[in-house]
C-alpha cells in the first residue's frame, strides 16, 4: 500500500509578506495527491501540536486559499517557541500519531527550521513514519544553502520604495542640512538594509540612501559623522538607513533596549536609529529626522514583490512534492539559474545543514567604504523584486482573508492525551 | 488690453504624496491661457523668490509634468519660511516687479496660506496687480473653509493599510499578550490618526485598530492601561494609533522632545509611541512593538489615494481659472456634494480667513470612549481614499521625475537687485 496518513502545516518564527502564499502552495498542492487524507494545520506552530490545537485546512473555501496568497502575517498563528528537551519532544509524538499525522511541513526560518530537524530526529529514533520537510520563510534572509529566502524579495521591494519616496521629501525640505535615517529589521544580518540600495538608479551611486550601515561592518562614530559631512557637501540631504542590529569593534550592539530579551532568550538591540540621531545632533547640530518601519515593513503586501510571491508558493508546492516523492529531513531551496536572465528553481538541502546556520552577507558584495553594496548586490537583490503584486481593495483598504478558526477556535477534537 | 503677465508657482510646509499633482494642474492649466506669458516656479517657497531662485516651468518636458502626477514631495522644493515684517516683504515685491510677475500661486498649508495672504495685502497696499490664489495642501487636513485638504486621502490610504497589514503580523504573533503602536504625525490635530479607523471593517468596531489617541482628547495614563487591559481580554493584541501631538489635561504634550523646536519656533513634540510604550512595559509587564512611520507617510505614492490625487490635481487648475476670471486673495476650497454619493467641486475662500485658523476634528464625530471614531467620520474620510493610484515602476521600484533645475540649478537670470 501507497504510504499516506495526514498532513500537519505550521507556521512559525516572524511572518512575511508571502508566508501565507507558501501555506497556499502546500495546500494546493496537497490536495492533487489521494495519499494526503487529511490537511491540518497547527495553530501558533509547535505550541499547537502541544496543545492539540490543531485545524482542518481542506474544509477552507477556494476564495479563502487564494486569499492567503496576498494576506501578510501567518494565518495559522506563529511563535518563537522553544522545544524544552524530553517533555515537549514526547508530547509532540504523540499527537502526531494521534492524529495519524505523516507528513509536516514546516514553514519558517532558522529556528523553525532547527524545530523541523529534531522532530524529524525524534520520529526517526522512534520509528514513526514522518515525512518532514521545511518551506523557508524569512524577511531575514540568512538561511543557508538556499539562494535567498521567500519573504525577502518583498521586504526589500517596500523598505526601498520608502527611502525612494522619503528622499522625495528630503529634497524638497533639505538645504544641505538635513539628515533623515530610516531604521529597518535585521538583527544578525544586514540583509534588509542592503536590499534599500535597489532604490538607486544603476550607475547613479549618489542616488539616496547615501549611506547603509550594515551590521556585517563595525561601526565607528567618528567615520560615522565623516560620512555624513562629506554626503552633506555634496547633496541637499543625508539619507542614512541602519539595520537594527549594528555592532561595534568588539560585536556589541551600538544601541541596546535596556537588557531586554526576546522570547528565545537573545538580547534585543534597541533604537539604533535613534542613537545615530543623537550623535548628528551632538556632535554637526543638524536637524534629523528618523522613522523606524517596525514589524509593519515584514507585512507590506501592498508593495510585495510577485516573483517574491511566485517564488513562496513555489516552495510550499515543492515542499509536497519533496515528501510524496519519499523525501524527508530536507529544506526546500531557492536555485538561481547560471544564464544572465533571472531563473530560479526550487531544490532541497538537508535540514541538519539548515539548522542554526545563518547566512551573512559576502563581505566582496560590501564597497571597501563599508556604506554601500557593489554591483554583485545589485545583480543577487535585483531580479527578487520584480513586479508588483495586485492586493484587492475594497472602500479603500486592502481586503484580508482569515482562516475560518479565527475568533471561532474550530478546532479538531483532541485527543486529551495528557 | 486683456491683464497679463508672468506667473510664479510657490511650494512651501511639509510635502505630500500628492503636492505635485497640484503643482501639474496649475501648470497644465496655465498653458491654456494666453495671459499667462512665462510660467515659473520658485524654488524652496518664499526663500527661492527673496533669493531670486526662478526656474521656466513651461519648458520641462510633458513627461515630466505628467510624471509630477505620482511624484511624491514638492518637485520645486519646499520651505518653511517664516517671513520677516518689513525687509522680506519689500523685498518679494521687487522681484515680483522685476519678473513681471502677475499671477501667484501657492501651494501649501497655514502657514503657507498666511504668507500668500500677507503677499496679496501688500501688493494691494503698494498698487501692485497681482492676482493671489492659494492651493490647500497638507496631510494634517486642518485648513478650515475647505471639507478636506489634498493630501490627506493619501495620508490615511497608507496608514489605515499599515495598520491592517501590521494586525496580521498581529494576530499570528499575539495570544493576548502583544501591545503594537503606530504612531503618526498631526502635530495640531488628530486627523491622520484618526484616519486609521478606515481600517476596520464596516460595523465591526472590534477590528483594529483598537485604539486611537487623539490630540483632541486629553490623555490619561490610568485610562489609556484600562483601555489595553480591556482589550486583551477580547483579543489576541492590542493595535494602538497615536497621533504624535497627544495633550494632558492642561494641554501640554505627554512626551517632549527635549525643548526642541521648529523653524517656526513652535515646541516640537517628543516620541509618544515610546512614552505609551513605556507606560504599557512598565505597569502592566506586556511587550511592546512600535513603529513610527515618519515623513514617509505624506510620501508614499505607492499607496496614495486616485480620488486625493484627481482632487489635488483639479485643485490647481481650479486656482488658475480663478486667477483668469479676476479672483485674488482668495484660496481653493474643496466643497463636497449633499448627495448619498459621494461629489467634489472646487471653491474659494478668503485666504484672510484661511490664514492662521485650524479646523479639528469634529468632537461629535469622537465617540464617548475617546478611543474611537464615529459613522459621521466613516462617512467623512471613507470617500478620500477611494481608488489606486498605479505609479510606474521600474526594476521592481517606483520611477520619480525631478525638475531639469535639480542637481543643476538651471535658473532664470537673476536681476540682482541688491
Amino acid at each position: 500500500m501507497e504510504f499516506q496518513g495526514n498532513c500537519l502545516i505550521t507556521q512559525s518564527g516572524g511572518p512575511t509578506a508571502v508566508a501565507n502564499a507558501s501555506l497556499a502552495g502546500v495546500v494546493t498542492e496537497a490536495l492533487n495527491y489521494e495519499c494526503f487524507e487529511e490537511i491540518y494545520g497547527s495553530l501558533h506552530g509547535t505550541l499547537g501540536i502541544l496543545a492539540e490545537k490543531i485545524v482542518d485546512l481542506a474544509s477552507e473555501s477556494q476564495q479563502v486559499v487564494r486569499g492567503l496568497r496576498v494576506t501578510p502575517g501567518a494565518a495559522l498563528g506563529s511563535s518563537r517557541y522553544k522545544l524544552r528537551m524530553s517533555n515537549d519532544l514526547d508530547r509532540i509524538l504523540r499527537v502526531l500519531e494521534a492524529h495519524n499525522i505523516r507528513f509536516f511541513f514546516c514553514i519558517g526560518g532558522n529556528d523553525s527550521q532547527e524545530t523541523a530537524y529534531r522532530v524529524s530526529q525524534l520520529t526517526q529514533e522512534n520509528g514513526y513514519d514522518l515525512r518532514v520537510i521545511g518551506v523557508p520563510k524569512t524577511v531575514d534572509n540568512d538561511l543557508v544553502l538556499t539562494d535567498h529566502c521567500p519573504g525577502y524579495g518583498s521586504v526589500i521591494k517596500y523598505v526601498a520604495t520608502c527611502v525612494k519616496e522619503s528622499a522625495c521629501d528630503d529634497a524638497a525640505m533639505g538645504q544641505g542640512d538635513l539628515v533623515t535615517i530610516l531604521e529597518v529589521m535585521g538583527r544578525g544580518a544586514g540583509w534588509i538594509a542592503a536590499g534599500t540600495s535597489i532604490a538607486k538608479r544603476r550607475d547613479k551611486p549618489n542616488d539616496p540612501p547615501h549611506l547603509i550601515y550594515l551590521p556585517e561592518v563595525a561601526f565607528s562614530a567618528d567615520r560615522f559623522l565623516d560620512d555624513v559631512q562629506r554626503v552633506l557637501k555634496q547633496e541637499k540631504f543625508c539619507s542614512i538607513v541602519v539595520g537594527e542590529g549594528l555592532v561595534d569593534h568588539d560585536g556589541n550592539y551600538v544601541a541596546v533596549s535596556g537588557g531586554q530579551t526576546d522570547a528565545l532568550g537573545q538580547a534585543l538591540p534597541g533604537r539604533v536609529g535613534d542613537y545615530l540621531k543623537g550623535l548628528v545632533e551632538a556632535h554637526l547640530g543638524i536637524q534629523v529626522r528618523t522613522s523606524k518601519l517596525g514589524h509593519g515593513q515584514r507585512a507590506a503586501s501592498h508593495c510585495s514583490s510577485q516573483t517574491d510571491n511566485d517564488e513562496a508558493f513555489l516552495a510550499g508546492q515543492a515542499a509536497v512534492r519533496a515528501a510524496v516523492g519519499g523525501e524527508t529531513g530536507k529544506m526546500v531551496t531557492l536555485l538561481r539559474g547560471d544564464g544572465d536572465q533571472y531563473t530560479c528553481e526550487t531544490g532541497l538541502a538537508d535540514l541538519s545543514e539548515v539548522a542554526d546556520a545563518i547566512k551573512a552577507i559576502p563581505h566582496s558584495w560590501i564597497n571597501d567604504d563599508g556604506i554601500s553594496l557593489n554591483y554583485q548586490f545589485f545583480k543577487y537583490a535585483s531580479p527578487l523584486v520584480t513586479g508588483e503584486v495586485a492586493i484587492p481593495f475594497e472602500n479603500g483598504v486592502p481586503q484580508f482573508v482569515r482562516l475560518s478558526y479565527y475568533g471561532v477556535e474550530r478546532l479538531l477534537e483532541p485527543h486529551n492525551l495528557d
